[in-house]
């Protein structure tokens, strides 16, 4: 059950309060949360409350994230959660708390825009997830959905996030829900492995957000045990579909860039050859300009402690090798840059491990969106 | 003696071709390189050239990057190198190259190009380095040069840079000269004391360049044997001096932003503090746009792994305290941005180290230039 109200956290007017309630009759869950050291007062709320596995509900909110917002911020969240716990007639230590929005902003009327309308979110829940996806956005331009249909079990999600898109989480938050019959500790391996290829493989910016949290929340009201593997399988499609809906509405962008990176010693090293390509605002900046600069996917990819020889790689871009075992191959005029999706393969020679890293271009729209306000 | 001419590397047709002559007695050199692993061909030339620590003179190109050219470009910075050392009489094994422009650009032509033009360089050789510190240029717009007169000795210097300016070196071509009587192991010992407070602090974009290189070369013409300290202080002053036009020439910046990070509990803790700031692209564009977003400082040192408590950090920008023990203080809008210069100083109170990190805003220009065409 899910529902999305008005409380007048975001100064559109649009929907900012979002309430997602299991109605059991399992109320197992897992999350994972931001990497970042500066956490925001919901995230230190949450790790406390999924530490053993039982949630009831989980309410988030856009309009401020409730960050280095000192104590004051902190007693805001749980009394967020006491609200809720209120409202549904649940324990409050079983109330999970996001929010997002501008760093610093948690005062007073901020707790008090949310204690308010907590009892019409409550009211609202309905089997429709429409406006609560909605309500968690910021500066989304879609809300972001995906759902899995398995053998009389299903998967649902939602996510929000468009800038502040890196790994460890990228900048998001996800609410995952589903009516299978696993305990915390399935959710939460099958979680952790989900997200290892999905969310923490986005880099649209290489910015790390201090709010991200991933939840899966299982009712177990299919009263069906699916395979964990089955689970593990789907719940992954289910986080990559929406890890590239949040790549396909990153701030700005008008690529989407996925770097495979192939025959590599070992998928860590994959993963950081594919970052470092990822966080190269000069070859952001060259796609976003249709340009195949492969020079400076070379540049950056010499920057890593990634086992391989850097004049014995390949680079491939949309289907063209522009570089071959070091040096110039295929004319750089014969790659096409003007689909939005932009494929840039690079082939290590060092083992036969592969990682895809997905990021966006660097455009004047990204400078604009985050300089011409707060957010 | 320094001399600059025109090869046509450049499609501007402005000086590309830049020769510098120790005339001795003494030839005493030390030199640091991008630590880059992808490196340019002049660089793996110029690391064997460097070894015995004599150097009788190094020529730079700009135009032509000629890295990932294979061994061909390696040939070609040998072959530059033997035809300097013909026209000059010296050995080829006693002459650095240097090379800036495009990766991947290093063909027949571009070798034809320089090899023709060497005599001419040789022939225009002088006591004036202005045409010199111009043909080392790509996307500068100034030519940037730093001199410091000592007790009867004195140190010259030039530099180059303005895109993938980042540290392990910044992106950048330096010569520095003085006719101080030192050898190549003090030299070495004072350059890197030199570098690594000054161009290796300096991060204006995050991206690391292949061709980087920093040499110091000693004629010993003055006869005066200075005082290493006195000698170490003067060449970081004059190497902080051309850190910082770099900074001000860079690629489409409006803001030099001084990211000063004290009371860390080691030089290195501050370095990677500062740096991770330097490196936020939301932070970046939040200066393009005056907008003192100090959140987006925290969550971008929360991602480190230096010794701090996120909740105990105060930050300032411009002299204003907007966030005091991890909470929001003074009130953003008396933070004034408007001048070039930023000054964000973060107050880690975890000791007693400091250090400051040297970048610029992220604008429209900067991606413009990088994406309108190849660079």
């Amino acid at each position: 059950m899910a529902s999305g109200v008005i409380a007048q956290l975001k100064s559109t007017g649009k929907p900012d309060l979002a309430l997602v309630q299991n109605q059991g009759p399992r109320q197992a869950a897992a999350a994972v949360f931001t990497s970042n050291r500066a956490k925001a007062n919901p995230i230190l709320w949450s790790e406390r409350v999924i530490l053993d596995g039982t949630v009831s509900a989980i309410v988030l909110n856009s309009g401020g994230a409730n960050c280095f917002t000192g104590s004051f911020g902190f007693q805001t969240s749980h009394a967020t959660a006491e609200a809720v716990a209120d409202a549904l007639g649940v324990s409050a230590g079983d109330v999970l708390v996001c929010s997002t929005g501008l760093i610093g902003v948690g005062d007073q009327e901020f707790r008090d825009k949310i204690l308010t309308n907590i009892p019409a979110a409550a009211a609202a829940l309905s089997t429709d997830g429409h406006t609560a996806a909605h309500a968690i956005l910021t500066t989304d331009t879609v809300a972001k959905t995906a759902e899995f249909r398995g053998e009389g079990w299903s998967i649902g999600a939602m996510a929000k996030g468009a800038g502040m898109l890196a790994p460890g989480l990228a900048t998001m938050l996800v609410v995952v829900t589903t009516d299978a019959d696993l305990g915390s500790a399935d959710l939460d391996q099958a979680l952790r492995a989900a997200t290892r290829v999905s969310f923490d493989r986005l880099d649209s910016d290489g910015c790390m957000s201090t709010n991200d949290q991933v939840t899966l929340m299982a009712s177990g009201a299919s009263g069906i045990v699916p395979d964990l593997l089955t689970f593990t399988e789907a719940l992954t499609a289910v986080c990559l579909e929406l890890a590239h809906k949040l790549q396909g509405d990153a701030e700005g962008a008008t690529h989407n860039i996925n770097i495979e990176v192939v025959n590599a010693a070992s998928v860590r090293d994959a993963e950081v050859v594919g970052r470092s390509v990822a966080r190269n605002n000069l070859f952001k900046a060259a796609i976003f300009g249709n340009d195949p600069n492969w020079g400076r996917v070379l540049a950056a990819i010499g920057t890593t402690d990634a086992k391989f020889d850097p004049y014995l790689v390949d680079v491939w871009m949309n289907g063209v090798r522009v570089c071959h075992t070091g040096e110039p191959d295929q004319p750089r005029e014969l790659v096409d840059l003007q689909p939005r999706d932009v494929h840039v393969l690079i082939d290590l020679l060092a083992g036969s491990e592969t990682a895809t890293i997905y990021t966006n271009d660097l455009t004047h729209d990204y400078v604009h969106e985050n300089s011409a306000y707060s957010s």
